[in-house]
């Protein structure tokens, strides 16, 4: 960490800062300027935060040299993670894994049809919403518990694992019993309680990322999720929030090759949350294999002007298909399966 | 709510569009143009979710002319709300009140000095963090319960009702029993789960707009609380993420009379969290009353360099008390109360 | 266009609307909804400005329902417009294009020498910038004449044809006389003095998207191009401001799908600007070729280190072959040459 | 300026930073840590672009600590910039000017009626547009030298110097014999030749700041002026761009403190530009006056309905005398004349 006084801090201020660093047991190195003088820290500086030395008035300015987090950091671990869900590898150079299914689930048969379609497609887990996080208190909330059955119905079947999103840690009992992959939302990145309390569980957790957050506000996210003891943590790109109004969001794929280099945690692609719209989510599935995904999240439905959630970036089964089929395609060029 | 279809858009499609809306109960009317049809819906459209109707294929662009809340509008409550905590009245004209302490809880005697300090100054509220939401999950969460309970000694001994940060449904009992003002964070804004359960509470809930959220999108998020029974909803602006690096955020007081347009809601501003800095939160109070504000949260801490957390936007208890006098004469020039 | 009038509005408000848009022309039909009224307009809105029919203060909404520009919309030019650059094709289902070389024209060898090297490499065209747009007076400011003449003799001796940017209309004579493509760099994208200047040139001009613009706003930038007679216009996508730190700007890849569907101009994406480090380059460029674009603008020096400006996000020829190389299968694998 | 290079960064590398810094006339100082190294620079680094020093592999992080202007800088010119027009000062602890008009000039008459109406309303600077930037190539596109023409009879007329803006260098002569201030538009704020161009003239020069700029990128624009010699800035927010949409753009008023800090410049704020909404102006321009800003650039016109252009944000005549009462009383209460 590196630390800037303004000119005509006095000796007295210099050495205090000094003394304080170095009882935190960090050494301390002084540059002196013209105009400025600089300290640098050498040591664990991760319980340090900014904007606490800033509030040291003398303080100009502060810089971390090193990341924030630990668990999370490559450099500290350097191979890949590489997560195991009832035999099915994420991460690594393992094949891209693809969870489709519904937006909201919507009743038992419903469900099942949907998970032999994008089973069919080539789908490896089914997803859809139980729990559902809407902006408006007046919309449709989610089917709750019995959602989480008809997955759980759709899975005996299948054998697909499942992945649905958890809203409350009064539903984690539910999740350990049942779900496979817990999903937190990009509402919900910065719940600080709720990342606690999946950091506690034995399930993986797919994180995604909020909408307005930095590549390392979301891997802190994660250090949360791992600090509490639960190292099976999976990001989640699903667009970012910027004046774009062509799509609902932006989705940063620049994040894969980022990702990959701080982090040794898998990361998978949503090309539906992020465009908002069926048209534009092959294309981007295409881009997100081509960088490098582990993964891809896709929603699917079968009649998706009758969905009962996000329908407008559903894609129809024969439509996931056709997808899965040029993205296989695209994994090959870059000497990757799916 | 206006709806257009794509050019070639089929008369039997147009029709079933027709026939769904009049199903929910609204009345349709046609335009047809050129290149494009469009629909105007007429009747109660908070139920439905633009990306819903987006779902349609045939669908171009969808508009709402209607707010999509209606507990929080204006239209239907043209009054102002004005919120009784203990004798204290926000909104309205009502005199501008202000809610100033530290950061984080340090403690009973501390919290005693601070909640003194401030009472001198002017404050008419203690805030303080006993639950704190924190980016790092080795950085200091807060003194939980002890700190609630130092807050209530200090309300005893100055007589100052209490404002603080709720993060977890599980304390709503204790937050019930205590606290005098529940604040939801930023970070919150949107975890609906905790919207509703405090939708359930008999406290007023001062609800800080999320960092990227927009106007709509907060009300939206108060409109979450009142439709769950709790009509106590209070707005605080406290700064927005833009690309902006010199302030922490972007203080929106453009809000202010936004927020009075288009709700009967309270709107408290929170110049300490905004700017992240000493220096610029007196101008930045002055700004607010200037522009209407009906209160400001402000930190103070006695020995800023020293405070547990977020000492770089502190005011010291003196710096307080000289921006309550100056903020005391923009109240007056502008016929308010202070 | 659609515009919806507030609760209240007088009957000879609304008569004075009808009257004003039908003398433009415009046909007009009117929705009676409970809490508004609503105007849909057919006919040429192109020519009104959402902002000036917000004036009226009965007015409370205006939408837009058939895009703000002609020349360059899809919907009246179905087929993908191709340019010819010397016998090279941009855009339809041409091979992917490329244009590479140094951030700087630094001297007539060393330009010859990268040109050699990145023409070996599979590069179509050699970029090189002799009028640099710098953020600080004090830093070079390119070598003006003397580096569009030295690419010209590159272009002599390779048969590459030559894209440099154009910052001042002064210098069209010297571009319409040695320059192939001209560039119009992100900063520079609603400079409408210039766009009107270039829009009666002879040459394709290639417009960089600003950092915080939207598709609409950028499309409209090439409606002045076109509107003063050049049809030539090529879109380049150069990465947008987010929050995000870990990259210099953020890619929009879903810029490709939505240019394609709403205009028939070619795409290049850029994906050094958009990184600004040369170690997510690659990637990025893969994830372009799949996505559809119609070429790539890629920074090459074989001295990143020394490079006279944006060294950071440079590759070394060597590794520009190698990234041609990959991006060739990733291209076959989604059926285009390149 | 602080330099962090990789764990592993070979003793040759390094050597060779070092040098290369030496060589530039800086003196360098390292610090040594475990996994990282850290150099800092002591000299002017003014003419050192951070993106360079990162085109070097092995450096991880770069940081400046002095701010990379000089002429605009506070720290080697601590008193305010004061500028006169026409016996009119502008900064310091001067009165607030108040520069109103329409947006685009109308033809004389018009003009001299407004000019008179500001006048009675207390405006000091009549503003008016002849060269308009506009987003459509199909809008009204201002009347040119007739409309500066217009603007210089009313100044005979009523005293009120004026201020408009420039849009091409080929206007200068015609700007620098008619207008008394320069205005430089948000969209120009980085079209570094045109303020390379006015950096030569001889009337002050009000820079805007650009719509998704940072302060520091704005102040820098200001040092493109003023290394042309031209050493009369004065900077005007006006708004940046976030994803609000109740509000055109949100007004930054924390920008006012942080100029104030970082420069000697006066600053001027334009609420008009920054809501787009008439309802708004009054209450923003109350918060600007309680902020400390040196100036209000407001729009005004008898008949915004038909305004041609930007109707939406204008006052009529007698709400802008009333905003200035109003005005007049918060610039009291601030210590402030008006």
């Amino acid at each position: 960490m590196i630390i800037s006084t303004k000119k005509g801090t006095p000796q007295v201020e210099l050495d205090r800062i000094v003394d304080n660093f170095e009882k935190m047991g960090l050494s301390v190195t002084i540059i002196r300027g013209t105009d400025y003088n600089v300290f640098g820290l050498v040591g664990d500086t991760t319980k340090i935060a900014e904007k606490d030395v800033l509030a040291n008035p003398w303080v100009e300015n502060v810089t971390r040299v090193s990341a924030p987090y630990k668990r999370a950091n490559r450099l500290f671990h350097p191979q890949d993670t590489v997560i195991d869900v009832r035999g099915i590898k994420i991460g690594g150079n393992n094949p891209i894994v693809v969870m489709a299914g519904p937006c909201s689930i919507e009743g038992e048969e419903h469900t099942l049809k949907l998970a032999r379609a994008v089973k069919e497609g080539g789908a490896t887990f089914l997803r859809g919403g139980a729990y559902k996080p809407r902006t408006s208190p007046y919309s449709f909330q989610g089917l709750g518990t019995e959602g989480i059955l008809d997955m759980v119905k759709a899975r005996t079947e299948t054998g697909m694992p499942i992945v649905s999103e958890l809203m409350d840690e009064v539903h984690i009992p539910e999740f350990e019993a049942y779900v496979d992959i817990v999903q937190i939302g990009a509402r919900n990145m910065q719940n600080f309680q709720l990342l606690k309390a999946v950091g506690k569980m034995h399930k993986p957790v797919l994180l995604k990322r909020g909408l307005a957050n930095t590549i390392e506000e979301w891997i802190m996210s994660a250090e949360y999720i791992m600090a509490g003891g639960n190292e099976q943590a999976i990001l989640c790109e699903r667009g970012i929030r910027t004046f774009e109004t062509a799509t609902r969001n932006t989705l940063d794929l620049s994040a894969i090759p980022v990702v990959k280099e701080k982090t040794h945690l898998p990361i998978i692609i949503d090309p539906s949350h992020a465009t908002g719209n069926f048209k534009y989510v092959e294309t981007m599935a295409l881009a997100a294999v081509a960088a490098g995904a582990d993964g891809l999240e896709v929603e699917v439905h079968d009649n998706p002007q009758c969905a009962w959630s996000d329908g407008a970036q559903c894609l129809k089964p024969d439509k996931f298909a056709e997808m899965m089929e040029k993205c296989r395609k695209v994994a090959a060029a870059v000497g990757r399966e799916m």
